[in-house]
């Protein structure tokens, strides 16, 4: 062996070492860190400056050194950060979008570094897995929860936010912003707030450039049940019984919405909630669907706060950037489910046809299904060809 | 003249005379006359009794002495036997579906002797002019209101009822039974409880043979306000401070169904409830369509039973006649509306697809517009021929 010889061996065999140590430390392997950013304080589109803004994020692959690889994935109305992977090993699934994103999956965590993040007034207040900022947070100049004192935030807060978090990063470039249903929204904001950011939009089960008053009625429509508990209180809860059953009533709104005709009927058709309770008898007596959709609802209610449900809604209610469509970008991908209730595909047909008019460049694939719009979160797999082709465009 | 002609001629005087007067008084003018119909004692289906059930009728059009030209009309969840006409001439509007039924319509009251009656449980018990039994009425054994102590009645017993008013006017046979969403409903119902007495059936909006598990959680959804309205207190609040807020948000609800998001697009489209309030500055600054549905929804709530709303709910969710259709001899129309999101047209034309199987002759006639299940109260004028034809076959 010459010296160059041996040099250069060892310098491999450095090399080798290194990366035996490094890969599995840097690049994702399912294993997700929740990590919180912290902004000192942040001034709201509406002008209100709110201290202390927290949230919560996760991220999968590795940052280039460029920090040119980066893909933002927003969560959902009632979602978190947790799009892919697990926090533990023994966790019982991983992410809502795993089936996309991951090594060698549509979203390859091999190439790309995926980051996701929390909302401001993210329902989940109370998982410990979730960091937000909201009326349910104690408030640095009271020492009090802000209740209904929180000021409104709008997606254009939410993307602010992700924005500086990402600046803290040294972020300066998204080669796609990507998310389902309220995350959809989101991404199509963030291509109107930072056109010159964002390269690609991935919007899936959403409702295009801009909710309109059957969205934001259904919206309302959501929020009925909290607001008619008592124990709601007019938003003044906290330190007390809380609004528990109108959170439970709520979410379970949101899951009839988000369900479609075919899936719930496989599921429960008309069976009854307990056999030896007909519904044709008391009024007592329910069918298995008022049953099995109630409870899931009340299981998920535990971690949500009611103010926090209705600042969401409030914010997807604000929703239209169809006055700025114009200095929007980026390339999308719409990905709309063929029996989703809340944003039927014609939405995104009719926000394709807008974008393309002005020179856009936009793909739309509908997935197939008869879960209505879960299709988006459970069926997502079904856009992974569309996604690589975006990525590649 | 000759004393023959003579005769003739008075004759023939004599019948214009008795015509002139006779058509007036006898003929459909357009004004209706609200009569009461009482059984000392029904037992429901589910073996109950109840005593001294009184429901509302009324009709448009001359019975024929021989019974035979007689069309059932059956009203939808929140409404009444008010199906065309007016009781006053200085009433606001007509009934619901005037544009079809009158001198010269679809169903010719020159022709037909139309009958429509409210249902037991009607929502409105408290409009003068609807007469029902349910809940809200006293209990003959206690002088009390009912309660949920009333039993659950099906759509069976609705249909049962009717029949005994038929019985008691001497009518065997009906030309057609009609009406829109549960109207629609209790048309279908009416085929499969007297095949050889119901001829021809119109079902708008409805959902074919039953109403499958997102239609049962759909009414939940409607019901929930109501339950989570405190001053419901289980049912028992008669001579108390009424849930009216319930009823009002469950209303709401129900409009908010029945629309189509073309027709509330162009009615508010994202425009605020008022100029001075922005939806992000103040949570309880709202969008022009929360307050409009909402004050809509409220307006109606006045004449409106919550526990009638729960009883009507349980009698839809009830609702089917798959396993009867063997039954079923009727000729069928259904009318879908192309927009409406309770019943969308794939659900008429899937029974639509069982009928004609088993021989039953069937036609759809699909009504075209972007108001919804709404279209099937105010554009039903759409599908005149294709009732004309029903009628004719």
């Amino acid at each position: 062996m010459t010296q160059r010889a041996r040099n250069e061996f060892f310098v491999a065999l450095c090399l080798a070492i290194v990366t035996s140590f490094a890969t599995p430390a840097l690049a994702y392997d399912g294993t997700v860190k929740k990590e919180v950013f912290t902004m000192p304080s942040y001034t709201a589109v509406n002008g209100k400056t709110i201290k202390n803004v927290r949230i919560g994020y996760e991220s999968y692959g590795t940052l280039s050194a460029a920090k040119d690889n980066v893909i933002l994935i927003c969560h959902f109305f009632s979602g978190t950060s947790h799009a892919a992977g697990k926090y533990k090993p023994e966790d019982a699934a991983p992410g809502y979008w795993d089936a996309i994103i991951g090594s060698g999956k549509a979203i390859d965590t091999d190439k790309y570094f995926v980051i996701s993040s929390d909302n401001l007034v993210n329902l989940n207040a109370k998982d410990p897995n979730v960091t937000t900022t909201g009326p349910a947070t104690v408030n640095p100049d009271t020492g009090k929860a802000y209740g209904l004192t929180f000021p409104i935030v709008s997606l254009r807060d939410f993307v602010n936010v992700q924005k500086a978090l990402l600046d803290s990063l040294g972020i300066k470039k998204l080669a796609a912003v990507a998310g389902a249903s309220g995350g959809g929204i989101l991404a199509v904001e963030w291509s109107a707030a930072y056109p010159d950011m964002v390269e690609r939009v991935i919007s899936a089960i959403a409702p295009g450039l801009e909710i309109d008053a059957y969205g934001v009625e259904m919206l309302n429509m959501w929020n009925t049940p909290i607001t008619m508990d008592p124990k709601w209180n007019n938003g003044d809860y906290y330190g007390r019984d809380e609004p528990m059953e109108g959170v439970a009533q709520s979410l379970k709104l949101v899951i009839l919405s988000s369900s479609g005709y075919g899936g719930v009927e496989k599921r429960f058709g008309r069976k009854w909630a307990a056999e030896d309770k007909d519904p044709g008898a008391a009024i007592g007596n329910l069918y298995a669907i008022e049953d099995g959709l109630y409870k899931a609802a009340a299981a998920r209610a535990k971690a949500v706060d009611a103010n926090h449900f209705l600042y969401t809604s409030r914010a997807n209610q604000l929703f239209s950037v169809a006055a700025e469509a114009k200095k929007i970008k980026a390339k999308f991908l719409f990905v709309p489910a063929k029996s989703d209730l809340v944003f039927p595909p014609w939405m995104a047909r009719r926000s394709a046809d807008v974008l393309r008019a002005q020179g856009n460049s936009v793909e739309i694939f509908e997935i197939d299904g008869d879960s209505g719009h879960y299709d988006g979160l459970f069926q997502i797999s079904q856009a992974s060809t569309a996604i690589r082709n975006l990525l590649a465009r």
